[in-house]
């Protein structure tokens, strides 16, 4: 099958309970969404679960199966909460083994910082068969196990370890969005944007209100794979609003 | 059972294309991951599903019946990707109605704002036997049909409706939290952590690192729903620290 002809999925799975806790506001979710997007391949499904192996592993082995990736971002630090290495272990069946370079990674990185104890070599065990994923922030590395990718939960640790992984996995088409606003309160204009979509396949439009100094209006965004249909679509979008009398601003307001 | 002497729990169901495409940030989870700690109510899943009919019936139904309560946000509003409550309605098996409250709500709204429209006359549209939750922002109320709690997707909208509900749902004992922070390395002090936990049943104890001028630090978040309980544990886990050589800031760093 060619890569460019059929689309590429991600799942994505946060594991902290300071996230539940409403301690942490999350970052991950529009980071990897975005990342995603450059890569091709779309995220269609987020979960957050707490630090509880069996609610880990339960949401790994749904997950895994429906998408062609699952990332999962927290727990894989040092302390007793960090349990993602061992509970996705437990959802493949494989055993938890130190990575030798995994270990003299953090060695050198603790050379200067106190040395490796236990808690710190908890960071060097990975599920058999795992490869690393650089971590250009701290110690601790990531850890690909075939279409896992087992990331940091820290947004700015999590940003490195993409950067490292940026073009390495195959992807299709990007996804092209291009955005067209309007002084148009969206309940005005909602057959002609479900009309929009419905005359152009492979198009979905999204409509995204907003109220501003006392005036109500809307971006509309037109996503699609291919980048001409995006904005052959956009463009009739403009002109439909224009002739309902509501000047389109290109690229949004 | 006495309400106090159990968890409560919810599950949240977030709606939309756009946190998966990563063009919105979602602030929906920690705002009412908080407002749910008030109400003595645990978040214990979030899900984030796209504009899909059968994705959003898939995860209602595998969350409703986990926790005691699910809410979820978005998709409630005029246009034709606001399809929440027709999959909602799919869902529990019953038939989608005009709710004669809701359609008054929304012609007083928008009697000042152009009239009553097809567009926004679906935004009355409730499952059967729902009642409506007010929106004090904007026209379209949220809608509460058993334990199902469906809100706005937009953040501010979503606040109003929360706003209307506090206090009237039954929930157990708020989650207490109690900080301690200290420039300690988390790898350092993960087994005094882990101890502290374990000998304190009842307690979770989060870690959570930071880097600031060039040294490292941590909060560590002690919660119980026993507030003397985790005060003490927070003590307990200050005078650990500081015998360990890390002076323990009360409250956090």
């Amino acid at each position: 099958m060619n890569s460019e002809s059929r689309t590429w999925t991600a799942a994505l799975l946060i594991i902290g309970d300071e996230i539940l806790s409403g301690r942490t506001q999350d970052k991950n979710v529009a980071q990897i969404a975005s990342w995603l997007n450059v890569q091709g391949i779309r995220l269609t499904e987020v979960r957050v679960v707490p630090d509880v192996e069996e609610r880990i592993v339960a949401a790994v082995n749904d997950l895994r199966g429906a998408s062609d990736y699952l990332f999962t971002t927290g727990g894989i630090g040092p302390t007793h909460d960090d349990i993602t290495v061992d509970a996705i272990a437990v959802a493949i069946g494989v055993p938890v083994v130190v990575h030798p370079d995994a270990r003299a990674a953090l060695e050198r990185y603790y050379e200067t910082r106190g040395g490796l104890n236990d808690a710190r070599l908890r960071m060097a065990r990975v599920p058999e068969g795992a490869e690393l994923i650089a971590n250009p922030v701290s110690g601790a590395p990531g850890i690909r196990l075939g279409s896992i990718f087992i990331l940091a939960g820290v947004p700015h640790i999590t940003a490195g370890m993409l950067a490292g992984l940026t073009g390495q996995i195959e992807g299709g088409r990007p996804i092209v969005s291009v955005t067209v606003g309007a002084m148009a309160p969206e309940s005005e204009v909602a057959d002609l944007l479900r009309e929009t979509e419905r005359a152009n396949a492979g198009v979905s439009i999204g409509s995204y209100p907003f109220f501003r100094e006392g005036r109500v209006g809307a971006n509309f965004v037109v996503r699609a794979e291919d980048a001409d249909l995006a904005q052959q679509t956009a463009d009739l979008l403009a002109a439909s609003l224009e002739s309902a009398g509501y000047p389109a601003v290109p690229g949004g307001i």
